[in-house]
């Protein structure tokens, strides 16, 4: 089992919002956790988005309620008032202040929360028996994943942990934040340093994952920090939360929907870290690389054709550009027959990695993203609504 | 058949260049003839679009040259001087100047031409045979199309007509001009009034379609004009022009790689243009509405969510936003069991529409795209290099 950091518990049940699943999982941080939130972006945020922003704004969550199979996402004032009356009814389970959680929800689009389910769920949550069991929390946020999502790492020189769980297989280019995920540690950090430390793992990690270039409109990351095993080097903290974010990231690409293989984008040799991103993402969203990689087919010129959609890069020049597949260069130097029996073999591995040298400046970047399958398609226009 | 407008005669060949398919096709004008062109923007661009951008500059284009089969993209200093050596042989049979004639060229990257058969092959073109049949011509342009692509107009008030073919299946969301168009009219405009149209009419047409969010480093549109037939009407002419290069935009749609029907965009109500069109391109292009749209669903929470990632776009209030499948409200006033039964007939169309006004102002724009079935997968992963 692997628990959940010291000073956090957890309770997980099924209200049968869609089915005999769990859908509900609260975990609060003991007294003087501190945490950190980041939401999309989107116009179309949900209504937990939406409270949740305004609440985590106050500096004082330490903890937090989510709700899988139901996004209340569109679903207007009702929408609204149904989100807070649930974080009321969970901090008084609780016994906590309504503004000491944030909440989170997942699933359907448009649909209002089936409330009277929820009520009597929350209602009859044992008092007593909370878990530490960090798997449980894991497959209480999931959706249509057909795996759990659970990183943990010990902070180097100290007994503190982080462990991190996540969801989501579909919808996915976060923008700030990923589908769901909830980051828990026991290291001593102030508000302030967690803070600054999640973001810039946030960034290199969940800000840089794309299974089909849509954002969804409600994700929520969240981080806590319970201080229950003390101080630790900050330098440490910031490597094991960026291991288990990456982590987490990993595994939702590999788990993207009809993923066959996990696509890892390099880019080097940049202007700046923004063209890095921007032409990592143009060639791990790009359809034709997708299917490419689907077919393992080291098909360079539809990479090429993805670094020159960028067209906004005008010192981007063609006769500067390297492109290599794992470490074997396909352009400008072509590969020759027996590098290119070399190159099909690699196509077909689990992980496949693009590298790009721009040649435009020193900055560098890394995205992962999918294979785009058959199975994608599949799910999505079988998907009812 | 379908006649080229006065004053222009056409060749076409094959050359071998893949197979024994058409493969070549030179159009040019009678003298006076004048000529407008785009090209894309990718910073890939192709040994012909960079020398068919420095021709064209000088305002001396009369005719043109096509090879399909092979893009002579990503060839370096080789694919440079063979597109050079190609215009100048082909110029010398029109008994023309080089700068009087545009290449274009389209089919695999990264491969040199066969140059010996393009050389046998020109100095092989049957001096007398010219034809005028524009179906041939459209013919000639295809790769993997599966159709032609053909469209004529007359201009109202004359005798002019505008004739347009265009190609492209994959690789689809022109920056500035489409996959390989070319236009003939015999009206008389001068070369500036003919540049404003043409401008005008692709900004709205060809630039408003997406297969697939790649944009091709071959995209190339040029429009010819032989004043043969004599003077029009310029407000007449621009809506000829238009209907022309619309109904090739949307055979362009209908014809998408593995696509089974058309998506009509339309956004109005918008703050700009500019927002009309990135909201209704991040529509078109979301791969969760397309494969909605492929399984017949209403599914008007992923349209919510495309207009939602548009987070740019402070000023969108979900509160405010309408979304219709085609004259059905479904947000915010959602659809009753009876809307339901014939809104999944209507989603069962040739031709879907996604209506939204999103009330931040008064501009529209309209974009078209296609739904992502297994088929646009099962061709883009199985085609090899």
């Amino acid at each position: 089992m692997t628990a959940l950091p010291l000073g956090f518990v957890a309770r997980t049940a099924n209200f049968g919002i869609k089915d005999g699943s769990l859908d509900f999982v609260t975990v609060i941080g003991d007294k003087g956790t501190v945490g950190s939130s980041l939401y999309t972006q989107s116009r179309f945020a949900g209504a937990s988005v939406v409270l949740s922003r305004e609440l985590s704004a106050l500096g004082t969550t330490r903890g937090v309620v989510v709700l899988s199979k139901n996004s209340n996402v569109a679903t207007g004032d009702e929408g609204m008032r149904n989100a807070r009356e649930i974080i009321e009814s969970v901090a008084k389970f609780h016994g906590c202040a309504g503004d000491e959680l944030v909440i989170a929800s997942t699933g359907v689009i448009g649909r209002q929360y089936p409330m009277q389910k929820i009520r009597d769920g929350i209602a009859s949550l044992p008092r007593g028996t909370a878990t530490r069991d960090a798997a449980l929390v894991a497959q209480a946020i999931m959706t249509t994943d057909t795996r759990p999502k659970l990183a943990e790492a010990t902070v180097a020189g100290s007994r503190a942990r982080v462990v991190g769980v996540a969801k989501g297989v579909g919808m996915i280019e976060p923008n700030m934040a990923t589908p769901i995920s909830l980051v828990f540690t026991d290291a001593a950090v102030s508000r302030s340093d967690l803070d600054l430390a999640f973001r810039w793992c946030v960034e290199r990690t969940f800000n840089r994952v794309s299974i089909d270039t849509d954002t969804s409109t409600s994700d929520t990351t969240v981080c806590l920090a319970s201080a229950a095993a003390g101080a630790v080097d900050l330098a440490a903290f910031r490597i094991a939360l960026y291991d288990v974010l990456l982590s987490l990231t990993k595994q939702i690409a590999r788990d993207g929907e009809g993923a066959e293989r996990i696509i890892e984008v390099r880019v080097d040799a940049a202007r700046d870290d923004e063209q890095a991103v921007t032409v990592a993402r143009s060639i791990v969203n790009s359809p034709l690389v997708k299917t490419a990689v689907h077919g393992a087919d080291p098909n360079w010129g539809r990479v090429a054709m993805a670094i020159g959609k960028c067209s906004q890069y005008a010192e981007i020049d063609q006769r500067n550009v390297v492109i290599r597949f794992g470490t074997q260069e396909v352009y400008p130097r072509q590969v020759d027959d027996e590098g290119l029996q070399r190159l099909s073999h690699y196509m077909r591995s689990d992980e496949v990695v693009i590298h790009v040298s721009l040649c435009t400046g020193t900055s560098e970047a890394t995205v992962w993203g999918c294979d785009l399958s058959d199975g994608y398609v599949r799910i999505n226009a079988e998907y009812t609504t």
